[in-house]
């Protein structure tokens, strides 16, 4: 299942609005089919690693980091169907598919066929792999992961505004890799001015990722609509062709078509505005072991009225290291 | 000597001017006798573990954290003569004494004698564990750790000035063997009028530790030492009979007589003081995982020209949890 989940996050950020799952078919203990949800969403995991198995599949086992589908659409079989057909002797599941066209009925025909089900294998790691699909349909938005690069006493900038850098380049590679994982990377007006950042992915083989570009600006989606009286306003700023997607409010965000994972990027302003709204999910903390004292916050107001609102919000779930930098991540306790 | 850096880790505090070393006797592969300088640098550490040993002394190996004193003083004899007449068949030590009455003398009397000696054992946790006898020899001051406790974004209270509390009780108990550790704390004007702090040791066991309480305040020591025109000025302050020592100036600290740990407690402007004038050699950062956003800073100007001034300072040397608190030391790379 471990293989399974790790296979599941080669999707991430490329999916939606489908979830990126993972499958790993075993055989006599050799691994014999591996399938992750391909860009786009199509196809599904399951049959790209039934495809891989053949004729291997009959009696295997099958892992799956979520439910196989049981609904048909339009641009394939589902998941279940295929499954009875190829006949493993047994599914292993981390998670059921919350989305109720299937919602334990791709189990159901399993059992109904003879094929041998366990549910609930590695959920949490699983729950985190598709956390952008598992957010959108119980909560109806996207997943959002806030970043942030600071000093030991939580500043991003000398005041003169210089930034760079606070981390190392071993972390800034992981921020890479982390825009890689979303379908969409969001910054604020004054980031998009001061750095004109490039939001793509600059990592050996994973160039060809281009999450959307989103800027959250209220004059200027507010500038942008009356031209183009739409909610969400397509638009070029700047040099090097970069299209944005422009967003007055942070709750925008829940009507961008096939966006289940955004990276939200900074500055302190819009950082501020996704955690006053209570709409990060999960927190990416990059810190340097250095000092900075006055200077520029990570985060400004965020709407706190007394200490005791702030505890009880973030529970640490991973640390690691690049060069001297620890990276934090905490998740949203809902 | 893990065990002989534990014991000396007991005096911590209480020794200065002399090392706070620590010292067990093995014979036959057992203890026959522990010591660590007791409160007020006498007797040595060695002299209690032989006091304790006896006759078993001899033949047997003496593991110190320093090397044994070379110089008679009015209060006992050294600790190289000792040990001499004791007649372990090995001494096995830590670090070379840097004191210019022994600096390597002790080791050469043992030698002379015909016992055996190693130098070298676990010299960095020996060093930090006698961190203030070393500095006071090697820099001319006492060693000077600053305790910070932030939320995740480096805020010591809301805009309100409300901080109580930031971190939970386990990491607070701890921050109170922290000042069973130190011969003096240090607070600043405003974190003395806000918290009228106790500074005192809370934890069963240890309130008889009393350490040396230092106010740092330039208004108040120019008003203190024009009634007594003394560099460094007692007074009384507040209630609860609390006697502080005045300081005008972060660099007093030279002055104080009996005290190498000094442990600096808040607030930003003390915190501040201290890492403008390079005067912190370590930094115990307890942090809450909280966000707070607008807020106090917990530290202000530091004097920095520009950001790659503050890269290289701080090097990470343990981390420990306390509840949900982490607990972060970073020490000062010179």
């Amino acid at each position: 299942m471990a293989a399974a989940i790790a296979l599941s996050e080669r999707g991430r950020g490329r999916t939606a609005p489908n979830p990126n799952v993972g499958c790993v078919i075993v055989k006599h203990g050799r691994v014999v089919g591996r399938g992750w949800t391909q860009p786009g969403g199509r196809p599904h995991a399951e049959a790209v690693a039934l495809e891989q198995a053949g004729a291997s599949a009959l009696g295997a086992t099958a892992y799956v980091t979520l439910e196989p589908c049981a609904h048909h659409g339009a641009r394939g079989p589902a998941c279940a169907d295929l499954l009875v057909a190829a006949r493993p002797a047994r599914v292993v599941a981390a998670i059921t598919d919350p989305d109720p066209r299937t919602a334990g009925q791709g189990f159901a025909r399993l059992r109904a066929a003879g094929i041998a089900v366990t549910e609930g294998i590695l959920v949490e790691p699983a729950r985190r792999a598709m956390a952008g699909f598992l957010t959108r349909q119980t909560l109806g938005r996207p997943h959002v992961t806030l970043k942030l690069a600071t000093s030991l006493d939580g500043k991003i900038a000398l005041p003169s505004g210089e930034s760079r850098w606070i981390t190392g380049p071993e972390a800034r590679a992981h921020a890479h890799l982390e825009r890689a994982r979303a379908d969409a990377i969001l910054v604020g007006r004054g980031t998009h001015d001061a750095d004109t950042p490039r939001l793509d992915v600059r990592l050996p083989g994973l160039e060809d990722r281009a999450p959307a570009r989103l800027l959250l600006s209220r004059s200027f989606a507010a500038q942008a609509s009356a031209e183009h009286p739409a909610l969400i306003t397509e638009m070029l700023l700047g040099g090097g062709g970069g299209g944005y997607l422009v967003l007055s409010a942070p709750d925008q965000i829940t009507a961008l078509p096939r966006t289940d994972h955004v990276l939200v990027e900074g500055g302190a302003g819009v950082a501020s505005s996704f955690l006053a709204a209570d709409l990060v999910d999960r927190l990416l903390l990059y810190r340097a072991p250095i000092l900075i004292g006055e200077g520029r916050a990570a985060i400004g107001d965020i709407g706190l009225g007394q200490l005791s609102e702030a505890h009880g919000r973030w529970a640490l779930t991973d640390t690691r290291t690049f060069g001297i930098d620890p990276l934090e991540i905490y998740e949203r306790r809902r």
